[in-house]
């Protein structure tokens, strides 16, 4: 059987990885993905063959995956988080046509949304939006058009890839627009390296994060009109008390 | 040291299940949670001492879980899926201010956007929305906001409680609303009893999905203008090939 599995790890440590994912990353021949995320994975597992790539290789990568698994070898692609939310699941089935004997098994992990969310508090407990302010890929007037009618409706929001150092005003300027809906003072939050060595997390205002530095290992919560910041912590409320 | 942790199972299973969600359970003196969530962890942890509660008694039962630990007990509070994302996340926090002692700690797992959309194939590659389509805490003209803003947005869309018995025509109500924005041929998925038994999905459109009937065990994908049926699986481009 050729057999591809395109694994979410969570955000890097043993800990937030699903039995599911060790169990694909133990049992297969070789383990590839970018760089940065094999790294994570390895010490893990030292004994295992492994084809890493660099960033923006992303179709050389999965290409790659699915080429080996056609060759016989049972593939394990990793990626950081979920690998379907901004992971290679939507490439690999979009490549797979060409590779009709693999077989191919998307093993979801912990996506940012929600191990940055535990770190701050409990701020997605209601109806949220997910955006990457990365316009490498999307336009940014489509980009601004979800802030604002996520905004509007009332939806929280993660903000992924927030800045990098080609777009270092972006989270100033996702800000800027959104406070053209929402009040400064809408609670806020920003987790940093999640899983990771320096790991930390911060709550403040929209009108304070506008004016905080961010980078690509940055996840960034919007809250709604009702969130709290209830000691420290950024908490929306679903509402079950007033029931 | 008084300690709660609240935790998310994932869909049910142990390979669902992050590391840290086991260590909690195994180390927890006194499982809390919903019947039919303790009934899924329980098989696994057969000596754990439990206390659980019928559904609507979400105060109740963090209220008890926050006693539980002020009182000296190690106590995890299990909740499906992610326990930040709909989950008692959020309510511990409103009530933990009347518990100063006890430490509580966030334990993310896997939300059935992620375990979902696995199954159907990789829908959310790109910016998505999460909207719950229970009345029961939120307004239903809120609710069609969300679901208009979002579609003319381009969001794909992610709906959690699509149906119940008492809701029985929701999920109907919510695409005739989609249908507003979107065509009926936009290709949109729905993911049954994920990780338990029964375990089903099907990809379809939009104006099929709208005489489809769901229950509480589903979840519904509604896909943006690029997402596509690549061989019976649900596929949202993230734009990798045309870099």
């Amino acid at each position: 059987m050729k057999k591809l599995y395109v694994v979410g790890i969570g955000p890097g440590e043993k800990e937030g990885m699903t039995f599911a994912a060790w169990e694909a990353i133990a049992g297969c021949d070789i383990l590839v993905g970018y760089t940065k995320y094999v790294e994570l994975v390895k010490p893990l597992f030292p004994d295992k063959a492994v084809f890493q790539t660099g960033m923006m290789k992303e179709v050389d990568r999965c290409q790659k995956a699915l080429e080996l698994a056609q060759s016989g070898k049972t593939i394990t692609l990793v990626c950081s988080g979920d690998s379907g939310i901004y992971g290679m699941a939507g490439l690999i089935y979009e490549l797979a046509p060409s590779f009709p004997e693999v077989e191919i098994k998307i093993v979801s992990g912990v996506t940012a949304a929600s191990s940055g969310a535990a770190l701050l508090g409990a701020p997605l407990t209601h109806d949220f939006a997910v955006i990457s302010l990365s316009d490498l890929l999307t336009p940014w007037d489509k980009i601004e058009k979800r802030l604002i009618n996520s905004a509007e409706a009332g939806l929280s929001i993660v903000l992924y890839n927030p800045a990098s150092h080609r777009r270092a005003d972006y989270l100033q300027r996702a800000c800027d627009i959104l406070m053209r809906v929402l009040p400064g003072e809408t609670v806020c939050g920003i987790a940093r390296n999640i899983g990771r060595d320096g790991e930390s997390s911060q709550v403040l205002t929209l009108a304070q994060l506008r004016d905080t530095e961010a980078d690509m290992f940055c996840t960034v919560f919007i809250g709604n009109e009702t969130t709290k910041n209830i000691d420290g912590k950024m908490v929306t409320p679903r509402g079950y008390r007033n029931v």
